[in-house]
């Protein structure tokens, strides 16, 4: 007799947090993948580039897994394919614009002729073996957005991706409600839905609402150069902008690598319409006045390294603030990223521009359903079983009381820990162990060699810097040739601080001949006891515990 | 014939930044001084544990400052006072909860035997030769709060502090707005306004409006033991959850230094009245139900080692959450904190408590005065001369537009850099040079030791830690007796980075040795030498450059 296949969801990584999304489904022998994202490194994780999820558990099954299905070309949706397909180069399906991100990211990574990349369009079906996964139709704050339906024998698993419901987006269709509402007419087995806008009340407002308060400040600044920073991936955003731009007569130039990038893209698949003469290179800006010149640019985070950044500290090459201008952010800061934002925000004023943003004017809406919407998405499908993710804790609990005053029993409400399996079936889900999952640091060029003991260690030497002790031992007796020495960094200024560095050299060279008089040449010994010795007398002495490395030369 | 005195208003701490105000105002040989604050480090400020300013002008001119007075008990008015006492004894004066705020300080740093200490009412004055001090009462988020006008043969200058309008105060009276005008009508030479909330519209909430949300959250949660975060200093905040608690029959106990401290003190003085057995000992908190228990705890801001932290990731010695508890934070996110505040938000929701926050409820109502009460400000003052203060730079202008609004001329406001002197008359108010001012770190106990190289050095060691080269030469012919030796701490894996570490060492040694047969024997050519080889390796090797620091011993 055959063994019963079993239906297992399995959330690898963007569960609780933002970013680096990865979801495996599998029924039996057949495992599909959803979406490939990395995450931004939060402020403990010193040195990091990117964080993605531990790829292990996908690597010891790769056989099983027959396609990565992505629901949109954000980067925590995206980011991670090059680092996954290095490992096993695993099928990829996306809609166009999708694809075509996916594929400028492996062109990057050298890594395009590796994988294979399939174009589908919302609507479309994949078969593999008795699962069969569908694309269906959402919005979000980039094109070509979808959720993903993956109907098994024990019924179907709906993961809604990223979406919001807009009822009058830029281009194409409202999201697909019908085809949501026909999946709970069927019988959806297990929802997942995204959680981010959990905590705010009624609806998000429509892409097209940012495109009237544009407008306005088109009509209301016809002299001013206007600079609009905002996400590089928001197609419609940076539409909005040209077609403001294209009404008042003016040239649009784009600064920023993934501006670029995007804009590029995007205009050869299709998804922007630029009319003929209208983007200019930032080199010419110079050749327009003010008035007829609209600058698109990256940094709407206030990123350190991005366009607008450089703008504002004067260290653009290409654009020079001053109170001709007017800046426009529009975006509102993602968490975490208020300050910097603000500190950008500060310079420009002090370049003299007029800055526009957040609270201000209506120049940004989110790509997130808000509570309204979650309700709609859980109405309309009725889910057997619900699964809330991508969000904080917070947004998943917020999420789950949703569901309850939807209608659905607690108990059929999971939230799961990174790696958790839940079995799923008809007529009953329940966790069953778990698999390897977690974080994994990339930083530079290597993936994983830096983990939680370096960062502890980069958080030491942060915090108070660092007293290298060393000293020369005679191989043949153990006596001191040269040194105790004390050299530091990052702990006081040396210059003003003579006195107290001489007092450490006396306290590592007593606790070091103290040792040897009673013969201890151990040197794991002597190196502890100078590096306690050095501690105990700075930590009394100022109150700060710099991190402290004995070095015994042998020779 | 006698010099003409000069009126000078000299900025030296806290005007594009929230924290460590102090003002000085000098009119001949008599100077006052307006607050003496810290401000916290922001996260460039690696190891700092506070921001004073640079006292140096102070301490140089220390017989002309015969006053230093305090507008209200804030840490960003008050904490600095050690610091600066430490250096020079000036007289202090501010009303009776400042002083008793002060004076716990002081007791602190054993320094209450050096400071004169007087207390002063609203209303008060106090005569300094020609130069004449006015405390006027405001309402803010902190009682006993005062406005200063300073009355000189010049004219007067008013200096807000921290303010709003409450025509409802949980107690006292309402801002002496009366007085404000009377000073209008008489004539006020230089405004001197605080910025916080120049963004926001409208009016701010009376204190008193809390009191009616956390009364509908003890009604609501009748079984539930009430867990309330708020900030220490806000006296009426926490009288009013002391208010509740009595009238629903609950006991209140109290967790975090400073919470016990504010409210030790605020007893003693009568700010707080509490009736006789509600407050009980966090130890005793065992003894009574969830339904009669209140705390009161720090850590509204998610500070790493507050009272709610703690309890937040089940370390507090005294409190274990659990879904029983109602968690209240009541107060917003500092800018840049909101972070801290999620994840113990996210940890409390993991603990199974319910959580109530910033935009879920009316739970925090601000200190500052919004936009409408600014403008009430300018305009009943109806200053010659206009100084927005205390505010990102952001906020300064968004004040002196409003300025403008209300019709004061664009050349009579000035936007000034710390230790900017303005020297104002009646008839004239310009910028008149400088005088040092800047930022003092304070780290452990040291003042000042901590600059900029320091800090350059803890960043670099953060972001991708150390590799030491240590190498022993022979002082009589300059051979290599031991090493190159390779160490590293927060870089990658010493484990799993074998190979990477052993092709570092043949770096170096290829360099030394290169270097040594060339008879190069100067000791800063072969570490430079030796640190580029290594530095270069290692950005083609892994894109990764970590702090190189080559050591030399001499045998």
């Amino acid at each position: 007799m055959a063994k019963k296949k079993i239906l297992k969801v399995i959330p690898l990584g963007g569960l609780h947090e933002i970013g680096k999304n990865l979801t495996a489904i599998e029924y039996g022998d057949i495992g599909i993948l959803i979406d490939c994202g990395i995450a931004f490194p939060d402020e403990n994780m010193l040195g990091v580039d990117l964080v993605i999820p531990d790829y292990s558990y996908i690597v010891k099954n790769k056989d099983k897994f027959k396609a990565l299905v992505l629901t949109h070309g954000h980067e925590d949706h995206i980011g991670g394919i090059p680092y996954l397909m290095k490992e096993c180069a695993i099928p990829v399906f996306g809609t166009k614009l999708t694809i075509g991100l996916v594929k400028f990211k492996l062109k990057e990574h050298n890594l395009l002729s590796k994988v294979a990349l399939n174009q589908v369009n919302a609507g479309d079906t994949l078969k593999f073996g008795d699962v069969m996964v569908e694309f269906i139709h959402t919005n979000h704050s980039i094109a070509d957005s979808v959720a993903i339906a993956i109907h098994t024998p024990e019924g179907i698993i709906l993961h809604t991706g990223d979406f919001k419901i807009d009822t009058t987006p830029v281009s194409g269709n409202m999201i697909d409600l019908a085809r949501f509402g026909e999946l709970g007419k069927k019988g959806v087995t297990l929802l997942l839905s995204e959680s981010t806008n959990a905590e705010r009340p009624g609806y998000t407002q429509s892409e097209r609402s940012v495109g009237k308060a544009l407008n306005d400040i088109f009509i209301s600044n016809p002299k001013k150069r206007i600079i609009i920073a905002t996400f590089a991936s928001n197609v419609h955003r940076v539409q909005q902008i040209i077609d403001a731009s294209v009404r008042y007569n003016r040239k649009v130039a784009v600064s920023g690598r993934s501006m670029e990038n995007i804009v590029q893209v995007a205009q050869e698949l299709g998804y922007m319409k630029i009319p003929k003469g209208t983007l200019i290179d930032i080199d010419n800006i110079k050749n327009y006045n003010n008035e007829h010149l609209t600058i698109i640019t990256t940094g709407s985070q206030g990123e350190p390294m991005s366009g607008l950044h450089r703008m504002a500290f004067s260290a653009h090459r290409k654009v020079e603030l001053n109170s001709n201008d007017l800046v426009v952010l529009s975006a509102n800061p993602i968490p975490g990223n208020e300050k910097l934002v603000s500190t950008v925000v500060n310079e420009l004023f002090k370049r003299g521009c007029s800055v526009v943003y957040d609270n201000l004017a209506d120049v940004h809406v989110s790509g997130h359903a808000c509570r309204e919407e979650l309700k709609i998405i859980l109405a309309l499908t009725k889910p057997k079983f619900f699964m809330p993710i991508h969000g904080e804790y917070k947004h998943l609990i917020h999420h789950k009381n949703l569901a309850m005053e939807v209608g659905i029993p607690e108990d059929r409400i999971f939230i799961l820990q990174l790696g958790n399996v839940l079995t799923v079936s008809k007529s009953q889900a329940k966790p069953a162990g778990s698999v390897p999952a977690g974080k994994v640091f990339v930083a530079g060029l290597s993936v994983g060699d830096v983990g939680n003991i370096v960062l502890r260690d980069r958080k030491h030497l942060s915090q108070d810097g660092l007293i290298v002790i060393v000293v020369s031992l005679s191989s043949q007796n153990n006596q001191v040739l040269s040194g105790p020495d004390i050299i530091s960094r990052g702990f006081v200024y040396m210059r003003e601080s003579e006195e107290l560095m001489e007092e450490t050299r006396l306290v590592a060279t007593e606790a070091l001949e103290s040792l040897l008089q009673r013969n201890v040449t151990d040197w794991s010994t002597l190196k502890n006891e100078m590096r306690n010795a050095v501690s105990d007398f700075l930590y009394k002495k100022i109150k700060r515990s710099p991190m402290i490395l004995p070095i015994i030369m042998e020779v």
